[in-house]
C-alpha cells in the first residue's frame, strides 16, 4: 500500500471526480424515491477505495520512526509542518490502526500493527504527567508533547484521558496484554471519579459564577468507552459498566431542549436550559454522533424507544438544524434562537461533521430500512465527496468556508488526524456490506 | 447624544456610503503622490463623526444601570445577546471613557462620566478573585464574570489585570482619586513580579516541554502601562518606569528576525526564533500596534533609530507581510514559511488590526511626512470605511471573511467591546489635528 500510488499512475487509480459525476449520474434516487442495490454497491466501493487511500496516506507521512508516535501536523502533500504531538491524536490513530488491523482482513498488515505498537509505547511512556492535580497525578494525560515526549500543554478536561483509553483497550485486544486492558480500566475508574464524584484533580478552580454543566461532550465519550471497554467481553466484564452506560444515555438526552425541538450543547446538572451563548449553544455534528452512539446503544440493549428518540432527535433534527440550506453542507455552530454564534468559526463547513452524519443516517436506515434516512445519506455523501477529498495532494481537506472553499489546506493539525474520515469509511463500508447480504 | 440618530434622521446625517463614495471621488493621492490638505480635513470630519456615533452607541445600549459595568455582548442593532461580563472589556470601555472625558471637550459630559465610575466600582468590587494562585491571591483578575460580578472563568495570563490597571489609573486621573493610583501601580508591581521574576502564582503548571517564550503581548501591554502610568506625570512617578519601558522596548525588537525581514509572534527569551508552528506565527495586526507603541516611546525619549526601525519593521513589514493582495484587507493571521496557519480563523480580516494599521500609518507619517506613509494610511483607510462601519445597524463589524462579507454581524462580543474602534478614532482625529495645524 502506498499513498502515491494515486498520484504515480493517476489514470489507472479511482478518480475523485470521476466518482463524483458518477454519482451524480448514477446514484440520484429514482422517481420512486428507493436506491436500487447497485447505488450501494457503488458506494461501498468508492468508500473503500477512499478508505484504503486514506489509511495510506498516515502510513506514508505520519510516523515518527525515531521517537515512535506519529506526526500529524501534515501539509497538503503530506509533509510534517511541526512535530508537536498531541495526545488526543496519538491515541486516536493507535485506536484505528488497531481496529482496522483486529476487525478487517484486508488491514492485517505487519506495518499497522507495528506502528500501533510503537504509538501505544509513546502513549504509555510519555503522555501521563506526574505531579499534576491533587493527588490525581498519575493518572493525568498531557494534551500535547514534543517530539520526544515532553509535556507541552495540559487541558482541565478528561479527553486526552478518553483517548488514552481508547488506545490501550484496543491495543491489548490486538495483542492480548492484560495489563494493558487493566490499565485501560483503571484510567477509566479514575475518569468516572472525576466526572460524577470529584473533578478538583483536574485542576480547575471552583468558581461561583462557573455553573456546573452537563457538557455533551463528557457523558458521549463515557458512552464510547464504555462500548470500547465492553464490546464482546464477558458478561463480568459488562456489567461493571451498565449502570454507567444508562447513566450517559440518561446525561445525553438531557440536551434535548425546547419541548423536543432542540438539541443544546450544554445544558445544567439538573437538564435544564443554561442562559445565554453557552445555554444557546448548538454543534449538530455532535449531536449526530451522539446521535449514531446511541444508536449502537439501543441496538445492542433492544431499546426499541430509544432507537426512536435518537433518530427523532439527534440524526434528524440537527440535520434539519444544521444543513445550509443556501450553499450546502452542515454549520460547525449555531444559536437556537438564530443568533449569531460568537465563535469566528460557526458558518464554516468542517470535515468531522459530515463524517458524523455519514454513519448516523447510514446507521438509522440500517436498523430501519426508512428510505428518506437514505435519501439524507445520499445528500449528505453527495456533497462530502465532492468538498473534502483531495484529489491531488491525497486524504481530505478539513475545513472549509462557508461556500465550500478550502480555508485551510492542510491534512492534519492539532485536531485532525487519522480518526473521523477512517472511522466514518470504515463504519459506513461495514454498515453497507450488511446491508448489501440482507437485500 | 444619541445613537438612534442616524437612524431617526438619516438624510440629515453622515452617511457611510456616501462618505466612500465622496472619499473615493475626492480623496485619492492625485498624480503628484500627495495628499491635499482638503483631504486631512475630509478625513477628520469623517473620523469625528464617525467617533460620536461609535460612542453613542455603547452609551446607548451597553450600560447595565443594575449592577453597574457594562454589556459587551451585542448584536448588530444593539441588543444584548448575553449578559456576561468580560473584565479585558470592562476595563477598557472604563480607559476609553475616561480618556474621551479627559482629553475631548465634546466628550466631558455627566453621562459618560457617570458610566466610567460606575464601571470602575464594579470593576474594583468584582474582577479580583481571592483564593487563586499561591499567595497572589489578591492581584489576580477574573478573565469573565456574570452579569452581578461572581467570576466565571480565570485566565493564567497577565491581560485581564492589564485592563484593569488601564482602567484604574485612568479612572484616577478624571476623579482625582489618589487611591487608585496608588491600586494601579500596586497592581502594576505585581504584573512586573510575574512577568520579570516569578510567574508560578498565574496558576499554570510548569512543563518540561513548555519552552519559555517572549509572546509579543506581554512586553507590549507593559510598555503601554508604563506610557499610561508615566503620562503628564512629576518626574519621580516617570523614573520608576524608566528602566521597565527601556526592557519591554527589547523585549519587543527581539521579535524581528530572520535578518531584518520578518516580525514574528513568538521568540525565544534570548531572542531566538522557536520551532514549529509557534515559532512561526505572524500576527500582522499586533506588530503594526506595537509599532505605533514604539513610535510613541521612541518620540517621549527623541530616539531617532528607533523611530525607523519602528517604521521599517513594525509598521511597512507587517502591512507587506500582512495585507491581502488578492482581495484587501490585513490577514489575522500568517505563518512566515507560507505554511497554511492552524487558526481557523487566519485569514479573516478583523476590524482591530485594520484599527492598528490607521493609527501606525498615520502617526509615522506625522512624525515623519513621507508621504508613501500617507498613502499606505489612504489604502487602508479606504479598506476600512468601506467594509467594517454598518451604516444600518450602527457600530463597526468585526469579523469579515477573506473575501471581505460579514460572517458575524455581532457589534460586541467576547473580545470586541468600546475599545479598538473609538481609540483608533480618537487618535486618528488627534493626529489629523495635529497635521493640519502644521499645514
Amino acid at each position: 500500500m502506498t499513498a502515491a500510488r494515486h498520484k504515480q499512475n493517476p489514470q489507472s487509480e479511482f478518480s475523485y471526480r470521476d466518482a463524483v459525476s458518477c454519482y451524480l449520474v448514477c446514484g440520484e434516487p429514482g422517481s420512486e424515491g428507493k436506491m436500487s442495490e447497485e447505488t450501494l454497491k457503488r458506494w461501498r466501493e468508492q468508500i473503500r477505495t477512499e478508505l484504503d487511500n486514506v489509511v495510506d496516506f498516515w502510513l506514508k507521512y505520519s510516523h515518527d520512526t525515531e521517537h515512535g508516535g506519529f506526526f500529524t501536523c501534515l501539509g497538503r502533500d503530506g509533509t510534517v509542518y511541526d512535530d508537536l504531538k498531541y495526545v488526543w491524536l496519538q491515541g486516536r490513530q493507535v485506536w484505528m490502526y488497531c481496529r482496522l488491523y483486529r476487525t478487517v482482513e484486508r488491514f492485517r498488515l505487519p506495518e499497522i500493527l507495528e506502528a500501533a505498537k510503537a504509538g501505544g509505547s509513546f502513549l504509555r511512556k510519555f503522555a501521563r504527567v506526574s505531579g499534576v492535580g491533587s493527588g490525581d497525578g498519575s493518572w493525568k494525560c498531557a494534551f500535547c508533547l514534543t517530539r520526544d515526549g515532553k509535556a507541552v500543554k495540559i487541558q482541565r478536561t478528561i479527553f486526552s484521558e478518553c483517548f488514552y483509553i481508547m488506545a490501550v483497550d484496543e491495543l491489548s485486544r490486538v495483542t492480548g496484554d492484560q495489563d494493558m486492558q487493566l490499565e485501560a480500566e483503571q484510567m477509566m475508574e479514575q475518569l468516572i471519579f472525576w466526572v460524577r464524584q470529584d473533578s478538583s484533580g483536574l485542576g480547575r478552580p471552583q468558581l461561583s459564577g462557573d455553573v456546573p454543566t452537563n457538557c455533551m461532550a463528557v457523558p458521549m465519550m463515557l458512552l464510547c468507552l464504555v462500548q470500547q471497554l465492553t464490546e464482546g467481553r464477558a458478561e463480568q466484564g459488562v456489567q461493571k459498566y451498565r449502570e454507567l452506560g444508562s447513566w450517559c444515555v440518561k446525561q445525553i438526552l438531557q440536551h434535548i431542549q425546547r419541548d423536543g425541538t432542540a438539541v443544546l450543547e450544554n445544558v445544567s446538572l439538573e437538564g435544564k436550559e443554561l442562559l445565554g451563548c453557552k445555554g444557546r449553544l448548538q454543534n449538530p455534528g455532535h449531536a449526530l454522533e451522539a446521535g449514531w452512539f446511541l444508536l449502537q446503544f439501543s441496538a445492542e440493549r433492544g431499546e426499541v424507544e430509544l432507537q426512536q428518540t435518537a433518530i427523532d432527535k439527534f440524526v434528524e433534527l440537527p440535520y434539519q438544524a444544521g444543513w445550509d440550506k443556501e450553499h450546502g453542507g452542515l454549520f460547525y455552530f449555531l444559536d437556537v434562537d438564530g443568533h449569531c454564534p460568537t465563535q469566528l468559526e460557526w458558518s464554516m463547513k468542517l470535515w468531522w461533521p459530515h463524517c458524523e452524519a455519514l454513519i448516523a443516517f447510514l446507521m438509522a436506515y440500517r436498523q430501519t430500512k426508512r428510505p428518506e434516512l437514505l435519501q439524507k445519506f445520499s445528500q449528505v455523501y453527495k456533497y462530502t465527496f465532492s468538498h473534502f477529498p483531495d484529489a491531488e495532494g491525497g486524504e481530505w481537506f478539513g475545513y472549509l468556508t462557508r461556500e465550500g472553499k478550502v480555508a485551510l489546506d492542510i491534512k492534519g493539525g492539532p485536531f485532525k488526524g487519522l480518526f473521523h474520515v477512517p472511522r466514518c469509511l470504515y463504519m459506513c463500508e461495514r454498515l453497507l456490506d450488511e446491508l448489501l447480504v440482507s437485500a
